[in-house]
């Protein structure tokens, strides 16, 4: 039986109303029952002030090859949550759940279940678009770089440098990018099919990667300054772009003007700001003397989330922080976070749900339409609950996953820290971590997630990956997947790096035209054409998400809305193929929108009992049917 | 490969020391790694602050079969949690993670970690104890009971009437049981191997059940009132029996002085204490006019705990209801609180937890060793991080797995409100979802859980089940389970009964010395040699848990302290039966504990290359290994 023909719900528009729902709402919810399914009854399970009561759902629209039911479930807690009964009479039990995560023959908690919020979704313009993050020195120089004073911490190095992976010079190395350099390059950005450009750091600090802010007030003279911000975002707003900017709520840099007061003078107002302790007490494995820092780094200290002047200056006062730049002429679109996993996070202490609800009122307060994304490397399933951050840099539910399955066992890069030398993990096993990471938070917050084949702080998905045609492999994935794709600047061009330091490449300009070692032109097209196939399709951007095929060696899956139903075929390897019910195709013959660039195209061929997908690979096809 | 072949971990003292635990405690965590297992490379990863770190395990005591590795936990965070990452070159992807719910061949969220807390565990007593479950109106009648006038609400009924089902009648129906009735059969209890007496409520009400009480500052006269209550328990200590209460935290009932003052006078003290509502605005179906009530019964108004007179006559008040009966004469042992998982839950108000803490604390403070554990029908697992309800009934973990693999799907007796046919499911969907409650909290709660096949609140096991052999394999895994068995009266005497309210059945005293219809004393006897095997086992009772066979018709587990081994082999049916590694077996050839008194034992044979458990079935057996 193929995996469509299992009953589905997802949170999307062919299931749920658009939201935000209120308090009191009754919203009905629907759920595809394929007569395959062999199932006898549909109910819903809904948990009132704790207490779960089941309901009897409603035949919606009775089908040639399936049934719609549609129940009703209350807003009435934060969330609300409920899956679905199915009676199965036929299988071991009687009865499937339908939950988050697929179906479960077993009883089991409600952490998977489905759930409607009374927050609101992140603005339109983060989910349905396409991230391309800069790290600034190293995207590209304006002609007024030449001519700036290089600070105290930096060591001038030549543009085509590699970058050291791990020295004294890793953080040193100074490329001398700026921001008049990234508005020149907008076309390419545009070009790409991006939509929002993301920029590290901007603000002076004593390194490269400028996450030890000297000031949050002033953007770095070695940058343009605050002029030259006020230039890119003008710049990038005409073209329609949007423009997110990164702090650290979690520490400021120990050059920073609160720090030097704080650890100069402990009756300043900025001496409450910081965690102080004795000397060898921080559980951190580098702690230096007397204060609490970001994993023990002496240069980050940690900033205190019970210190009211904390609040003021990052948040509440009229000039804060995150309300600064949010404001003309620099006028922000929102932030990335930092750290934002451990912000506000100290022993018994954790005020990070409070800190991301009172950014994102404070955000929304400025611009309605601005963004909050947190990063976070880890398990982010209990920070998304949707009334804070918007969304997370999705490394655990997307990176990691694909990593696993895609990632070249001999290369032995450490995957976010984990020591293990992979082997290639199965297709069963990259899904399973999505879904189980996806269940966790609400359908609108999954819609809008970072995912990510690489940033500023992994090594290049290309190094990864070992060669340019898995990349595409990772590529569809990305383009295809719900959530927001983010690009780091040179994946596109083939960037090479095998530790986040060392992939922080510059981008060789110079070759783009003709190609080139650093400028691999036919990943550009590919990326690229995936890019736009995702901007031009609403199934890809907006729709739901059903798993078709999961094999070791192959995975498939639908991406639907109302209007249109579009069919993702990735295969790391030669596979056994897999037939799709009849039902998933339209009046109209597949389209194929995407078939391999690097890689083959799986053969795809509509027979009177189904749509035959054939077992070739490596192979990517993204088809319409619909 | 047998399941013993893999690595595990539990909380259980061979793995871990003793708790309660501080923070800034490094504890050691140990990890069973067998050879079998290919194994190469184990890592402890820990998350501090929201931050996860991956550490190398170091090699503990190597073995003849397998290894055993010990790693540091910093106590740092509340809980602090934590899980193993395996090295598993031979296998797909070439790593598993060893986490509380098992192995997983991936990336998984942080919600099944095993986890450490300061928080101290529940009292010695209640899970190295079996708790026997009175509903005072149908335990036994005193000779004083005869004299009482009967309360305007009852309708009297003579003892060996069956209970109404559902009907008019079906609260009124009223036997005339009393406290000391109980006090009169201690010797049952005792015999039977129980440590602890739970009765329920005790304060007057207007039914028999008495869930709806009209004060809580006095017991009902029509059981014995105060006196009788304290005589009760006076002979229960005695005895070294412990004697836990019932109380209503989540409402009162409507005759309750309080209810009827705050109902009044809308000035009144009282009044503040109650959820009052637009007539209709309640989200419940039974909604009455003017005010929330338990699931909309008109007669249990819910008690508002966003009020100060709430916390104060509940709990803070020197003579608070929580505290008045704890102390002399009455000392009581404990509570057991009605309704836990709704306590304080109102739309977005969400008072759970602190309820929770407060009554905890303020139990402690009267009684060092006093009990809390919260009624919980559901997903318990976000309500018991350890510090506030020691343990809750239950249902999720237990109850409902035990009944899906065994229950008589012929009876179709709903399964707390679930309206599927059941078929009988597999013994590993049973295993799963028992594992996926257990190790969503501390493993001092889950070893202190209380687990249950049948209550005032079900089908009696007996009906459930369909045959006093069944029930038998039902109780073999009641009582070898970690947590606290509770037994409701009755079911040791094979009590039928089709809903929770046709299941509260007076005990048949006359026919004990007999036997009989209502006293089917081979039942008697078998439940009798399972509870005393369990009271006189500290494996069984305090032991980690190793699966050893989880298939269709089969489960068997081991029990193990680090001074003893305890196999027990539960088979629903004929089954292949299964070869267990020789390194499980001790110096001394295996001890048959109890084999199957209503149905067969399992073949045990020790041979060269292992341990063959024959596959037959329906069979138990119960072995000491080592």
């Amino acid at each position: 039986m193929s995996l469509l023909d299992q009953p589905h719900h997802d949170g999307s528009a062919g299931y749920v109303p658009a939201g935000p729902h209120a308090a009191g709402d009754v919203v009905p919810v629907r759920v595809r029952v394929p007569h395959a399914a062999g199932v006898r009854g549909v109910w819903v399970r809904t948990v009132r002030d704790g207490e779960p009561r089941v309901a009897e759902a409603r035949l919606d629209r009775a089908g040639e090859h399936e049934d719609v039911y549609v129940a009703d479930v209350l807003v009435h807690n934060e969330p609300s949550h409920y899956r679905f009964l199915l009676g199965t009479p036929g299988e071991p039990g009687g009865f499937r759940w339908l939950h988050g995560a697929g179906l479960a023959d077993h009883h089991l908690p409600d952490a998977s279940d489905f759930r409607l919020t009374t927050a609101p979704p992140a603005p339109r313009w983060l989910g349905a678009g396409t991230v391309y993050q800069v790290f600034p020195d190293r995207f590209a120089r304006s002609a007024a770089a030449d001519a700036r004073p290089v600070p105290d911490w930096a060591v001038p190095t030549a543009w085509d440098v590699v970058p050291d992976a791990h020295s004294y010079l890793t953080p040193r190395q100074y490329y001398g990018g700026d921001l008049d350099g990234v508005a020149e390059h907008l076309d390419h950005l545009e070009d790409l099919g991006v939509t929002t450009l993301y920029l590290t750091p901007v603000f002076p600090g004593g390194s490269n990667h400028r996450y030890d802010a000297s000031t949050f007030h002033a953007v770095d003279p070695v940058l343009g300054g605050d002029a030259a911000l006020a230039r890119l975002t003008a710049a990038a707003h005409a073209r329609g772009l949007r423009v997110m900017g990164d702090v650290t709520s979690n520490h400021t840099g120990n050059g920073h003007d609160w720090f030097r007061r704080a650890q100069a003078d402990p009756g300043s107002p900025e001496h409450g700001m910081y965690l102080w302790s004795e000397a060898g007490s921080d559980v951190n494995p580098h702690h230096q003397p007397g204060y609490v820092s970001w994993l023990g780094f002496h240069t980050l200290p940690k900033l205190d989330w019970s210190s009211d002047e904390v609040w003021r200056r990052m948040v509440d006062a009229d000039d804060s922080v995150v309300a600064h730049w949010l404001r003309d002429p620099f006028a922000l679109d929102g932030w990335r976070v930092d750290v934002a996993n451990m912000t506000g996070r100290y022993g018994r202490a954790d005020r990070t749900h409070a800190v991301a609800r009172r950014l994102r009122e404070r955000i929304t307060a400025e611009r309605p339409d601005g963004a909050l994304v947190a990063e976070h490397f880890h398990d982010y399933t209990g920070d998304l609950p949707g009334d804070g951050w918007h969304a997370s840099m999705n490394y655990a539910g997307f990176s990691r996953p694909v990593w696993g399955w895609l990632a070249d066992p001999a290369t032995g890069y450490a995957h976010l820290g984990l020591p293990v030398p992979y082997g290639r993990g199965s297709g069963r096993a990259m899904v399973a971590a999505m879904r189980e990471f996806a269940s966790r938070v609400p359908w609108q917050v999954a819609a809008a997630q970072w995912n990510i084949l690489g940033s500023h702080d992994t090594p290049r998905v290309r190094t990864l990956l070992g060669d340019a045609g898995t990349v595409e492999l990772a590529a569809a994935l990305l383009f295809a997947y719900p959530g927001t794709p983010m690009l780091f600047a040179g994946d596109e061009t083939g960037a090479v790096g095998t530790t986040g330091e060392h992939s922080r490449t510059t981008m060789a300009w110079d070759q783009a035209a003709t190609g080139g070692p650093r400028w691999e032109r036919d990943t550009h097209a590919m990326v690229r054409a995936l890019s736009r196939l995702r901007r031009d399709s609403a199934a890809l951007r907006d729709g739901g998400l059903r798993w078709a095929v999961v094999e070791d060696d192959a995975v498939a899956f639908l991406r639907e809305t109302p209007d249109e139903r579009v069919l993702v075929v990735v295969a790391r390897g030669p596979w056994a193929g897999a037939r799709l019910p009849r039902g998933v195709l339209g009046d109209q013959p597949p389209e194929l929108l995407h078939g391999g660039a690097l890689v083959g195209t799986p053969p795809l061929v509509v027979g009177p009992d189904g749509v035959d997908v054939g077992g070739a690979g490596p192979a990517v096809g993204i088809w319409r049917l619909a």
